[in-house]
């Protein structure tokens, strides 16, 4: 199957190109009747688009959002919604100096083995301007997960070596008034304006860093997750690492939970008080799913970016004869991708918990 | 779709329980013409199978596997081929005290919760014995990938704290060799003392511990990855973090790359000797893919376990009703999971990188 | 996708050859719960098997079914269940002649131009034995249609140009009970003894001919299908086809209704009593779907089954070369296929079905 | 998995309702390198849009498609292909009277029955309207099968029980230049004039009529088709019927066939001259089509099309309310539907095809 759908009852297929006419997403298997509130979707795509902050790239494009299809009066139908985003600021020419020339640590080499052909304007479809179409299409799966109880916030919890501590509130709402506070998408306000000093340091450095993300989703009930391929962690962890500039995904204790002995790691249940519903452990280095289903407890992960490549100094490279070449990085990029990148990791998580959601309706009589 | 299917075009659907009968695979779409060499496949199964050393479970099953189709004087023909793996070693009534009590951090209660029903003779679907299915496909899904040029080798890079130095050697058969002369399957022959030591330790304990896995492909040619979502490194997460206990998944610089800046993580290319084809980069920080597509350098990726969940000592936990209970592990179980797990780390490479090389057939005129 | 597979929900996966060790199906999807009568399913494989009566092959099979995963005390768990018909009868020897001659009308020349390779013991995987391995997994998909409420009939209503007329009952029990009293298995005993003489007189001839399979489902819910593409009479049309010797299928009023006028042709609502939730119309040439989507009303198709190829005859062909060649019919055939398709075309309904119920949960909030 | 894509490699996904702002497709899965010819698409749109002529319905709608993404420098860059082609004509009020009452033989109810919500106007997504997006994807389908050698040719053969003599031109271009010489689309001009006329006549009468259209694809190799479900006309046929009022398919001998005995059916091979490759039978009753797999001759099928269900005459009907209520047709409907049709069902076996082509790259070494 071609590689750009996403998802199996919640599907979505993504098209477009970085300085094509227009890029957009139809969203297929979304419920009937749910109430589709454009303004959210719109203020998930202000939260990912270019030209932000200081720290941000500065192209500039409103990323407006057009729904043609799937909605009648407010509701969506059931039939496939089509969402539309056109390219506004099409600077192509900044990228004529690319048409034979490989970027370094870029995808244009591997475009041209693959297809004998590329769309060298800004990296054509290997560019992360795509994501702006999952966050459309994540915004519907968040207001789809609102109305079954379920909550996904995601912070920047790390720049370069600059960690956050752990979160100190459990309140999602307050949670995001701290996090949309600052121009970086971190929750703690003083690591917060550690990371912005140092990213516009790096910056002015006309180089660029990496960081992570850490996303909790709550209110998620037992059930969902389909094994033994679907497990919902492996479904999240194709998700993210989906993502433009994701190395590495890791889910509840992850890569430090290895080095732990069984009797620390086991999460302990705790008896039930009568009528309580809810599965609770004592300690959650499960990460909220169990055997690739979800226990009910918070599910946790967490992702990494790697700093992104294009950088402002002279770099050698080659052409596409394969001969020596030097590149200076133009065009206008991000210093670090992070903050930008929060509402990308909220709303991949959201399709994959909506089409699992979907998914776990079928399981029994 | 149903969850026990993985892969598109070469594709596999496990089915089977601890306790059952038997467990076994269908692989769809093996490329007719290949010589299947049913002695390659069971010594691959032997390197998971239990009871191969003091420092794995020891229950006795000899994993034999049957072919039931697919294969006509010695050559696959393009049709299924179904493999069987009959269950020995059933001693189902070590596991009657779980009927009603939920394992801490097995899967026990979201396959209650999730499907209102459960085969609670040794974890039942959830077991890792599983996997011997997918090591049975995966030795195929290598045949045709030696068939391709295309190598693969995982071992043990971590036990507990206990982490391996970089490879000295590059040469596979040697690392083979190295791997396969302990009992730990670590490639670093002190290492791999040290860590065998260790798990000892730890199984007196009665406890368990974590570990990774490290895996290098080579001699993948450059184009192998769908994007936007099928990237080559997000279907070998996917394809890792559906294994039994797998918390983690990097490639290339992994999270340590996070801590890096552009201009020291960004592999520069090398000028291509005339008549050469391969792709060159200085270092290897994107671990051969970029863009989510092969670019002909090594891939690399690492895996990271969790402690298995079974342990011989007490545990509070709950039963099926919510109320308190005690559980003493029984039954015969890995104190580490790594050793039997790099073989099958090894299968779920070899199956995603088959299905794609058939896939990137389709892609150009 | 390879194209093994059928279903999205409830999926199964078939494999084996006729002549090889066995055939099977993996059936992933079935809903946890659910009864399994095992005798039921036995008793479907019944009236498939060759060697039935004087009208079918002579091939002795005992087409007993082995059950090796997914059901737990009587219920299926929701995991993936594979069942397991051994070959008995496999005189392969019967097929020495084929292995270079093309037999007329038979796959054997495809499948050497598609494949480069073919096993040419009666048919390989395009023998229609391979139908027996989707009667064990319709049969269980009866039983859970049955516990939906929804009842399929399937008969021969056309054997060569003998043709049955509309059946004057509605009662499944007693059509099921007209059905098995004769060998040909039509619900009209005269037409039945007409045709059950016909074919008889055929197969002393040598030769062969085809036939006519009509189906209704009753109890059917509003709502099933999922335009534009899964139309439920399309995914109908579509496992119909699949089956062996299917040249034709049509539903409602199929290719008559194509004469007709829209005044004559359309269906009449009738006004619901209160309190009714059935959907009825006047006439029913919609054949219970509109828009792809399943209205309540009987689901009516008819699947048209041409003469087997295997004829004892002399027949001119060619072999692998090219070059011409003789043949004769050997091996053990039948002389019309219908009676023993009349359960495949059931088994195949009641998988579709059963999988569009699936698919239908998904659809609203 | 959600019911709005089609095919596997070479798979589409469409979207839009009648009289919503547009329709349209994304093409995930066209070859690289392949020239886009904008003026053949947009020459395709035309032959299936509304108001060419007086058999017609008269909706004006110029249907110009926009290609937003997937193309460069003219030719296709082995990502999606997203066409758009904008509502014009939305004559919303034409429907204002079916907000509540349920049209004869339309999807009105079952729409309400699956979905609990509906956009009446025009039939929403279950309107006609929505080919508009296959024939746009089916004209590049087309593009790359030509390259490869395949022609599809379709024409009406049959409006009510006017039924066309076979066809005594073999040539594609003549049969194209025959049949775009009338209004009708039959490549038979004494029957195209017989047909006009009675579909005038029934127009006149207010009512409307169904027909057949009949297939035939020249130069498809052979090895297209993937047993043991994805068999080639299985797929041809699901394809055709998931076309609005398709009521049947057959492909070679058909529904006729089923009354011939083995020996008049089977197709007897020709001897092949020395280098030939081609696979040559007498007659071609298998309809180019072994055991699901084409065998290198004419593949041809016929599709049946019930009668539009928009009269205009008062009708019986019920409302959502279940009670009586009457109806007549306004808006502006088609006679008959097959003379716009010709070219969806062209797209549609475009589309399958061009898919099997490129599945049919995965299977040997």
């Amino acid at each position: 199957m071609a590689g750009n759908s996403f998802g199996q009852l919640f599907r979505i297929t993504t098209f477009g190109e970085s300085h094509g006419t227009a890029i957009g997403v139809i969203l297929d298997g979304c419920p009937a009747g749910l109430t589709i509130d454009l303004d959210f979707i719109q203020s998930e795509l202000d939260k990912r688009k270019p030209g932000q902050s200081k720290i941000t790239t500065q192209r500039k494009e409103s990323d407006t959002v057009q729904i043609l299809s799937g909605i009648f009066e407010g509701k969506s139908t059931g039939t496939p919604i089509a969402m539309l985003i056109p390219n506004e600021d099409q600077r192509s020419k900044d990228y004529g100096h690319n048409v034979d020339v490989y970027r370094p640590s870029h995808a244009d080499y591997v475009y041209d083995a693959k297809y004998g052909i590329r769309d060298h304007r800004g990296g054509g479809r290997s560019s992360a301007r795509e994501t702006a179409a999952r966050v459309a299409a994540g915004a519907i799966a968040k207001l789809f997960l609102k109305h079954q109880g379920i909550d996904i916030f995601a912070h920047v919890t790390a720049v370069g070596k600059i960690n956050a501590p752990n979160l100190e509130s459990n309140d999602i709402s307050e949670l995001l008034e701290l996090r949309e506070a600052n121009i970086v998408r971190c929750a703690d306000p003083a690591t917060a304006n550690e990371m912005i000093e140092f990213i516009d340091s790096v910056r002015k450095d006309g180089d660029t860093v990496g960081g992570k993300i850490s996303c909790v989703v709550k209110g998620c009930p037992a059930g969902l997750g389909e094994p033994v391929f679907d497990k919902l962690h492996a479904d999240l962890g194709k998700a993210m690492l989906s993502i433009n500039a994701v190395h590495g995904f890791e889910y509840g204790s992850g890569f430090d939970g290895t080095e732990l002995r069984g009797s620390e790691h086991n999460d302990i249940p705790l008896p039930k008080a009568k009528e309580e519903q809810q599965f609770k452990t004592i300690s959650n280095h499960a990460g909220g799913i169990l055997g690739g289903i979800s226990n009910g407890m918070d599910i946790t992960f967490k992702v990494g970016f790697k700093p992104v490549a294009t950088i402002m100094h002279n770099q050698q490279t080659i052409n596409a004869a394969g001969e020596a070449a030097e590149i200076k990085g133009k065009g206008r990029h991000d210093p670090c991708v992070v903050p930008r990148a929060v509402v990308i990791v909220e709303a991949m998580a959201a399709l994959v918990l909506a089409d699992h959601v979907l998914r776990n309706r079928a399981v029994k009589l």
